[in-house]
């Protein structure tokens, strides 16, 4: 995993990933305490990073291992970037989803042309078995959603945009937060910082009480949440931070900073308010953090990743109904 | 008023205005029935499209004029456009509000640096000799909202990009659908596209009882609205085309579409789940017409833009409630 895996997934990425803007407001840089930038990874295809590594993963497949398709496991944002992309190619995506996974995400997966095949969480039944099953008999290849090279080698093209933006904008150091499940967008992130803007830091940004990242950063070893769901940020609920990720992270990242959901709440408020983009919870709390946790936080400017826009009207209403009336 | 007006104002612009993304999502093709390109203005600074023609129009002013201040009439988009434009030179910004605007928008134009003078609208009160007060007194020179050579220069540049980001992805020709007011965006627009995408057409859009646009195309004069407000539309909600926008759509200017308030809140919805984008109800009509009005629009694509993202939690909440529940 190195610095010419990013570019080379930037290669393959151009012209199909979206260069993604920088954005800002006068309004919250006044609530952090510095100059704020925004990278809203919402507006990537699919409303999340998360197509950047799964083009990636599967441009890089070889040609004749590509045209028998690909699998994923998700419930959510993964699931839509891999269908996408194998669209794209024109070859099968299998996606198996949990039944209780929500509809819309359902729908929008099979939508992009994947075939959903759905199993009984509740029920013990085994998510691997069934996807063994598939890869055997179809000879499909499994796209891993962040443990996984030519993945993190997709988002840390995100890293590659995030340099040349700031420069532009006059900023090359600072501390960059980003929304932290499985590592795969943190790691690339960090990798493609090292080589472009050695002067930034990044720093995984979780949700409480599932905060593996961080605590895995301070012990020095994969540390793994007590629970597995119950947080509104779903998105950015992994179990520990991967075995590819790990070890780039603790090279490369600062200290993991913590957020509750209201505070993601409300930061999804002021997105809504101040930047004119949908954040979905989980990838709110970077921003959350910029905001909230300005004493945590060093230097004259500070960037953070929207990661997701992913949510239903419901949630996004409970937000603007306890932070969106002025 | 000619193209080479509009690459200086380009050239003024350049790293200053947003170079706003171009979206689009395969669900918005499908109930449009073509290709849907749409580009958000609500991610412009200031959170509308404004902030082009008025940073165009302040930059414009020799030195020792800029430096006596500006002065504008707005009750929203306009004003802070023009108080940001103001404060990125140091200069002083006037801005004449009826008492009775948003506060939300007063508090932002405030924010902005501007000096905020309320009249009262129903006491008959004339905003005109409040502000020939200041023009003689401080010698501020006035920015007209959407009248005035340099402003429509400015709102053209959104124009310019359009044909660079279409052409990027094969796009060339087609209706380019523009939400309207008083034609400053879409004068500027179609000035531009005649010289760099001669292949795409421009259309006015706007709501359904203030078609002023539509009609005077129609009738090749300047016709004018029967009533002031009681749209939700209210950034676009003007009297009658311009002397100096008006020419310029007659010449370039396919024939006006016109949504209900219903479908323009029914596209903010759209523009929620599909593009994670933030659109006021006057900045969805062209989305709306995209997706609505298919059978009035020729061309196997269509490129509309989201002028504004400046609406309060409780109107983004009617359109969620009304059409953003699965």
């Amino acid at each position: 995993m190195n610095i010419e895996m990013i570019r080379a997934a930037a290669t393959r990425l151009d012209g199909h990933a979206r260069r993604t803007p920088m954005l800002s407001s006068p309004f919250l840089d006044e609530i952090a305490g510095r100059r704020v930038l925004v990278k809203p990874e919402c507006l990537q295809h699919t409303g999340s990073f998360k197509y950047r590594g799964a083009r990636s993963a599967v441009s890089a497949l070889d040609a004749p291992t590509r045209k028998k398709g690909v699998l994923a496991f998700s419930s959510g944002n993964h699931a839509q970037g891999v269908a996408l992309a194998a669209q794209e190619f024109g070859v099968a995506a299998v996606i198996i989803m949990p039944a209780d996974a929500p509809k819309m995400k359902i729908d929008n997966t099979r939508a992009l042309g994947a075939e959903v095949v759905l199993y009984d969480r509740a029920g013990g039944e085994s998510r691997e078995a069934i996807g063994e099953q598939y890869e055997a008999e179809r000879g499909l290849t499994l796209i891993k959603p962040y443990d996984e090279p030519q993945v993190i080698a997709g988002q840390g093209t995100t890293g590659l945009e995030i340099a040349a933006q700031a420069a532009e904008l006059g900023v090359d150091a600072g501390d960059v937060l980003v929304c932290c499940g499985g590592g795969g967008l943190t790691s690339g992130i960090a990798l493609a910082l090292e080589a472009d803007a050695p002067g930034m830091r990044v720093r995984p940004c979780e949700p409480e009480g599932f905060d593996d990242a961080a605590r895995s950063l301070i012990s020095g070893h994969i540390e793994t949440n007590n629970t597995r769901s119950g947080n509104i940020c779903d998105a950015i609920l992994t179990p520990a931070p991967g075995k590819e990720t790990f070890p780039i992270m603790q090279r490369l990242c600062g200290p993991g900073l913590v957020v509750s959901e209201d505070e993601a709440l409300h930061a999804m408020s002021l997105a809504f308010q101040r930047l004119k983009v949908v954040a979905e919870p989980g990838g709110a709390v970077a921003l959350a953090a910029a905001l909230f946790r300005k004493d945590q936080i060093k230097g004259d400017a500070v960037i953070c990743i929207i990661s997701g826009g992913n949510v239903d009207a419901e949630m996004f209403q409970r937000a603007l109904n306890k932070y969106g009336r002025s």
